[in-house]
């Protein structure tokens, strides 16, 4: 299946303390939580695979993937009082975060 | 939406002439090709979006973000012939990969 017309939010977490299992339950429920945003159209809360290969990066503790309509539905979700709260309850939790959006390329 | 039971490839490619239009045509064309492989249950062809924040990287030239329904379906679309030819034909094109392999977290 293709899937065209849309935005893809990724976004991967370094977690501070990534071996404190109370620590990403944090965050695996604030980002349960942040997926109300009416906005997002598909979420996907990941961990790594099982994978290894030099080209794959498995240092990361959470992988939050989410699917929009637009890059207008993105930026109303940046803003949304629900990511605000977000970001202001869980952000002690990461040391580094990393993203990439992407839009269709044809 | 939740997006569960699912196994997430996403790929990020730096090509080695990034501002070179075909080499960028010859690198979506392959990868078009490669969306043949009958494990694959979603495909997406990606460029960078227009947002710039300090967390946001942009530098990559194409993301192919590939879902799988198991581990074992991306383990075999590894080794698909489709997909060594695709390598075969199109390594040449790029610098640079990295590669995020995600599972569900919970």
């Amino acid at each position: 299946m293709t899937a065209k017309n849309m935005f893809i939010h990724h976004v991967y977490f370094w977690l501070k303390n990534p071996s404190n299992a109370g620590d990403r339950q944090k965050l695996v429920d604030g980002l349960t939580k942040l997926s109300s945003v009416k906005t997002i159209k598909m979420f996907h809360i990941g961990k790594p695979a099982k994978t290894s290969r030099d080209v794959i990066d498995t240092s990361y503790s959470i992988s939050w993937m989410l699917i929009f309509d637009t890059p207008e539905d993105q930026e109303s979700y940046q803003v949304d009082p629900i990511h605000l709260k977000f970001v202001e309850e869980c952000s002690y939790l990461w040391s580094k975060v990393l993203v990439y959006d992407s839009v269709d390329a044809i």
